[in-house]
């Protein structure tokens, strides 16, 4: 098995030693930092195998580990892939599996560079992922830098990921390709780096919980409040015609895998960056608690976290 | 659950950010690349409920990342935690399991500084440990450097934890303190780093699949055979009066952690490190094919690849 990996990952840039020894050499930039994150994706709570095909399940998977990183404004180096199987699962499943995570690791150039496999133990795919990357000293963006009167900004569109998810549970077939953001949700690296290059974040999260509950983690970690304008939120649109999916998607649903920032209210920030657009949905306020105003009224958005699939 | 954890992790040392944010952030010194480890703990394969209590489970799961740290003669600074909990497990249980691994985290000064948490899909605990650890630039003992005619050392003694193992196989109940080789086993991080700070070892490996499989991976890496004596292996004791435990444990049993390198003939090899022996067992030969001397015969030696616990 780890045999079969290694054959395939190969290790490049900074991975000085990988899959094959005790523990990987990966070199650091001279003044920067290590950053790591590691993220479960198990069947049954983050997907199932008769809706995800293995592609999906191996770029998903990876996905959510670049896109820490991304929120950091860092740069990924390595991955790490930690696999328990079945003992009947077909060799197709596993190369198909491969072969989503190692296209998503050669879009942002970055090795596999070790890990662990073993027989799952009651029957389901286990998957846990690292991903290390670097980031310049001290530059990293953290969650706790928010500060009162801050604008609050998104990329891309929310709620399309869930919205597709809840299609999946009303019992309709999914062709990948119509539903991107699910399918193959794009780490924003890219927007992070730029970002953390012009120093304009204050604060940066990644939506993998949702809006709701990222929001919260921002504002806990930074001691402050929030306002959003819920008719200021991008929203993510699926089928045909277009059609923008139900806003409870856009609050509360979780794996879009774009960025949520802050920014000073002085600070100048684009509309598009690396062709992402780039918008304001509201302000943090001094006085805990989050509130969302729409149409005139102001309510209490409580963080509804995102339970995956534990919902049925 | 998350909370609960990151209340009795405290980040010190290199760890800039923990956990609370999207990736952690560490400190790698000038001159030093990072080492990066994943281990997989996962009940009903690396370890029986029934059988461990929970702080052994904590303490075990984190040794095995440890020691692949050993192995490349790093020095660990983190360590991360990802961990699936079936819903009805008591808090009890999960607060067991984070003394144990705390407590080992604390003897070797490094901090629990992120991780992942998430219902287990089928019922049994999953554990992920990830090690990240450094080591002075190109200085990393890989498991590829044996030549020929070096001689092979073991630390400590070997087969006491699958020897233990056996017993619970066999319906035996056992205390954890009469068995520390398998309830409690100390990763060798100090033999490793005085081993590279002295550059004795060639290559070296931690024996977690047992002597016969490890053997074979450093002779695979380094394009190498080998030769081994079967009355100079330091074989474990247990029980009153200590007794030495079956060859079997020693040549194919798993989890000792104990390290396993090879050092040129003419290189001087002190007999014990930060108190623990250093054995010769035997030595490299330019073809490949392990050999075991035991008693004027020469057999070949097979791989019987450590199976943790899918014995039954």
């Amino acid at each position: 098995m780890l045999a079969r990996i290694r054959a395939r990952a190969r290790s490049v840039g900074a991975v000085i030693a990988g899959i094959g020894d005790d523990a990987a050499v990966l070199r650091i930039l001279p003044a920067h930092q290590a950053l790591v994150t590691t993220d479960f994706s198990l069947e049954g709570i983050h997907f199932r195998r008769e809706w995800h095909p293995p592609e999906v399940i191996g770029h998903r998977a990876l996905a959510r580990g670049l896109s820490d990183i991304a929120a950091m404004g860092g740069e990924p180096i390595a991955a790490f892939l930690s696999l328990a199987l079945p003992p009947s699962l077909p060799q197709a499943w596993v190369d198909g599996f491969l072969k989503g995570l190692l296209k998503l690791a050669k879009t942002f150039k970055i090795s596999l560079a070790g890990g662990d496999t073993s027989e799952s133990p009651a029957g389901g795919v286990l998957i846990d992922i690292v991903v290390v990357g670097s980031v310049p000293r001290s530059k990293a963006i953290l969650r706790s830098g928010a500060r009162a009167h801050d604008r609050i900004y998104v990329t891309g569109t929310l709620g399309g990921s869930a919205a597709a998810l809840s299609l999946f549970f009303s019992g309709r077939k999914l062709r990948a390709r119509d539903f991107p953001q699910h399918f193959r949700p794009m780490p924003r690296i890219r927007v992070g780096q730029v970002l953390r290059q012009r120093a304009i974040p204050s604060a940066m999260i990644d939506l993998s919980d949702g809006l709701s509950t990222d929001l919260a983690h921002i504002c806990s970690e930074s001691g402050v409040g929030a306002e959003i304008e819920a008719e200021a939120i991008p929203t993510a649109k699926l089928g045909k015609p277009p059609t923008p999916v139900d806003r409870k998607f856009v609050l509360d649903g979780g794996e879009d895998y774009e960025l949520l920032f802050t920014a000073s209210p002085g600070r100048r920030v684009p509309r598009h960056i690396a062709g992402i657009p780039i918008t304001s949905i509201g302000s943090i306020r001094p006085n805990r608690g989050i509130f969302l105003t729409t149409e005139g009224k102001r309510v209490k958005l409580a963080p509804q976290g995102w339970q995956h699939f534990d919902r049925d």
